[in-house]
């Protein structure tokens, strides 16, 4: 008889690990225990099955042939024995035991492991507020609570939505409570929206995206209470600032890993989660642990964080499948990758924001370039804005912000594996980037913002972000914004101060010597490519290149007043 | 007075090296000389515009703001001269002078120059078949061929037209002609299409693809000659094997680089072009050449292709206005990614075929992996076929083919980073891609792939190609084919040979004893995932290992007879 692997949690890591290692080492006895109903389902797809893109909610619990995963499939086809309302409540790591509990009936029993696999996820994080256990607040996490909240969307007494997070599960059920004809509040305690993935800089065009769609945005507010309508029921959200009414509450504050298990059985377990090693392994070696419950080694930041993914839990599973099964086997750790889409932008991050590597220490240039995603003489052209956060003095990519309407996974992608080869801006340069007028432009976004971190660090580009020249406007600082759009673009859109001056680019080498030589020049444009070359222009006719300076992304990435006229 | 720098040929390489070096140092004097009308222009923009996606030609010669990139705007704006209508037709690199043509009159004179850039672009291969030159036979390579060909589609005395190769621009242009309401017909000498970008088994798809819109195909057929009406006009292709009626013509048998001026000046130059350094230096150290007349270096076959690219032509250009302006800096070369949407179908590719692999000599290991885009659950999900080839032994990425009606951008990307790094299969499965149901599976196709190498690798997989399992059906070998689908797809989709077994995968492990055991056993199912588990199974139950193999790709992935029924 081989040897007994235990499995706790039969989501995606768990799963995944179970049928990994009976593939490799059919001799092996495995076991999954599952509190649940359900096994190995695709909870990602919650959101999309409230918007009505996903019909039924079977279709996230079935092989893409329509075959049920259930405790027969991982039977008949996995080898695989599968327990469901079984909770594990405790380790006994020397005699080597899991003791579990049938939720139904409460029974408990012993079940013996050589090897054991904690993959317990993760929860919603359900802060003590006053309030928060009223009928009509859910959270969105298991297949009952998506079947619960859609029923929720019918039912509900009112079309008063209230969202209490801006994060990626907030943010993506604005669009099937929106068409679900509800008002959509959102509560978020930071100023910005998607904290954990943008710098605000970055937050700010999606935060007029959002609002552009009649979502109201109460950022930098928290929840003090939820109010009852006299019958168990919440009728009001109480934040520090105001009173909102609401028939229907999401909370979506975050996740936190289900660590408690494992730290009762004396497992290292730090903030972010159950500590493994790159095996997977936690400190006891008979134990692995994977998926939403353990902290995610950064490998740009070189430390944990916490940053649960479907995508991860799989790799997690495929590799503890193999360690488990004798085939020694590493996971490198993650990028903090991720991508979603909110009422018609997409949102994507790779890497470190420019406040997470300033937080760590780390020397900084950025570059901030919003440009179309394919040439713009293309009809479905679209814009897309993107940050890029590079090392100072060595040029090493930190990480990638991009939003818009336009296409910006392959960019993500293609920058999460130049992070991953520990790649600088100089190998995205040199990355040799699918090009045609369908797909992308000439010179790919990624490489334009690569090429401006590089003629910054070569000393040709002085920038200043749009927060700086923010910050000496409202100083009332005597300086000259020099815009070298066009008249009609002026027209179009322009920055409302007095600062400004305005010469077209192709006037600049006659008009140059109009401009003052003792103030200091903020050049820019649509999107200051052709403010640097003003820049190098003006350098060129004598004046001094301390004084000269380009504004980060021009007027498109400006995120502060502008008069349009569109 | 700064140093004279001469740039021939006004197209992509030769304007943004112009504009680099200009921008990096104000003293110099730069002059473009271009033989043409137009200057800097976007060529590859061309299908779109006979397909109406790009309404005016004047787009592609604009600015994204709208000003016209010509002589008046580069003189003001970029500060370099510009002359049109000027062809370079002799470079006496002793004395540092060229010889100019201005292409109207007749006149020429001699530039002098300190440095020497020669952009002089490629041309419409056109070989020598009677009747070439009849009135309805086109090329497309520049503006003026754009317009002609536009203003052809438009006054045909007919609508029958005939594609000559069927390679990048001949396929590009389908979708225009079809459009326009020609019958199309396309003669290709190899037997499949875009033989320079697939291997023949991706290509099959997309002939089957093509030929359902209606074009008909002519593989592995040579052009014999061009019937005359008798007005000089073009009424009929003459093929190896058949005549095509023909009102129009398109030549796009593929570009052949501008090498005769450098050859004449007694520069270096090989079959792809003309040779340079990686600093785009040719053998003489004060001339530079870059764009579509030199040769790429190929980083993943270490030696010289021909790779004509808008993207690499710019690259080109900014590396050398580096080099002009004394910045050392280098072209690292291509990887020979390509991307082109076919009437919806996307096909892309980067690194080196399996053919091309094998030609070199290589040890390969590759994965056909067709399947969804997106999760299946998802409505947007559609099909892409990929193709992974490694190097065997050490699992380095060589190359990577997709093509299907689904996304291929950020796979095609992610891998050509991967390859620029030099990774392996195992630095795809680590890259930490983006996920979420609107964009991407849990696990991305390109990680499938990746895995499925690896399992390879590791021995835990032994498949056969549908050529290999063909090859053997067509011999009448006595061995299983074992259809591990679910009775539901058979009815819509089965192989018609003897062979075949049909069991559905939950019954593998019960019905395993009733198979042979000293017969070949291939395990498959639609995209041969099941395939893979069955073949576990079969191990696990003491079927010998060396008899069981699996079908690349599953039956989505079978290029030959199929029953369908959908």
């Amino acid at each position: 008889m081989g040897k007994k692997i235990l499995v706790i949690g039969g989501v995606a890591c768990g799963p995944k690990a179970a049928c990994r290692v009976k593939r490799l080492d059919p001799s092996v006895e495995v076991t999954i225990v599952e509190k649940g109903e359900e096994i190995s389902y695709g909870a990602c797809g919650l959101p999309f099955y409230l918007e009505g893109q996903v019909e039924d909610l079977t279709e996230l619990t079935t092989t893409p042939v329509g075959v049920p995963r259930d405790v027969n499939f991982f039977k008949a086809v996995k080898g695989v024995d599968v327990r469901l309302n079984t909770e594990a409540i405790a380790i006994d790591r020397k005699s080597k035991k899991v003791r579990v509990k049938n939720v139904k009936d409460g029974t408990q029993e012993e079940l013996a492991y050589d090897q054991l696999v904690i993959a317990t996820g993760s929860s919603p994080v359900k802060p003590p507020i006053p309030g928060i256990d009223l009928e009509g607040i859910h959270c969105l996490k298991t297949m009952e609570d998506g079947a619960r909240l859609k029923q929720a969307m019918e039912s509900a007494p009112g079309k008063n939505a209230v969202i209490i997070g801006a994060g990626l599960i907030g943010m993506e059920c604005l669009e099937p409570l929106l068409k679900a004809g509800f008002t959509c509040h959102v509560v978020e305690k930071l100023p910005f929206v998607l904290p954990a993935l943008l710098d605000e800089e970055m937050a700010v065009p999606l935060m007029k995206h959002i609002t552009s769609k009649g979502v109201i945005l109460h950022c930098g507010d928290g929840v003090e209470s939820f109010k009852d309508d006299g019958k168990g029921r919440v009728s009001k959200v109480i934040t520090e600032q105001t009173e909102i009414d609401a028939d229907l509450v999401l909370l979506a504050i975050g996740f936190r890993p289900n660590t408690q298990l494992a730290q009762d059985a004396g497992l290292e377990v730090g903030r972010m989660g159950i500590v493994t090693d790159a095996h997977m392994r936690t400190s006891d070696p008979d134990i692995y642990a994977g998926g939403d419950c353990v902290a995610s080694f950064n490998i740009v930041s070189g430390s944990y964080m916490y940053a649960p993914m479907g995508s991860t839990a799989n790799k997690h599973g495929r590799v503890i499948g193999n360690n488990l099964a004798g085939w020694e086997s590493t996971f490198p750790g993650v990028c903090g990758t991720g991508v979603c889409s909110i009422l018609g932008f997409n949102v994507a991050r790779t890497g470190l924001t420019e406040r997470d590597a300033k937080a760590q220490g780390l020397e900084t240039v950025i570059s901030l370039c919003p440009a179309p995603d394919k040439p713009h003489y293309m009809k479905g052209s679209k814009l897309i804005h993107m940050k890029m956060v590079a090392e100072g003095y060595t040029g090493r990519l930190l990480g990638v912000q991009i939003l818009g309407p336009g296409e910006v996974l392959s960019r993500i992608d293609t920058a999460a594996a130049i992070l991953k080869a520990r790649g600088s801006v100089d190998d995205i340069f040199e990355t040799d980037m699918a090009y045609a007028p369908p797909f992308s432009p000439a010179i790919d976004n990624l490489i334009v913002a690569a090429n401006v971190i590089q003629n910054k660090m070569d000393g040709i580009i002085n920038s200043y972000s749009p927060k700086e020249v923010k910050e000496k406007l409202d100083k009332g600082e005597d300086f000259v914004i020099l815009d070298v759009r066009t008249p009609k673009e002026l027209e179009q859109m322009k920055l409302p101060y007095e600062n400004v001056v305005h010469i077209p680019l192709g006037m600049i080498r006659k008009k140059a010597q109009d401009l003052p030589k003792d103030k200091e020049i903020v050049c820019m444009c649509k999107i200051s490519l052709r403010g640097y070359e003003a820049a190098r222009m003006l350098e060129g006719a004598g004046f001094d290149p301390e004084k000269i300076r380009i504004l980060d992304g021009g007027i498109v990435a400006w995120p502060y007043e502008k008069i349009v006229n569109m």
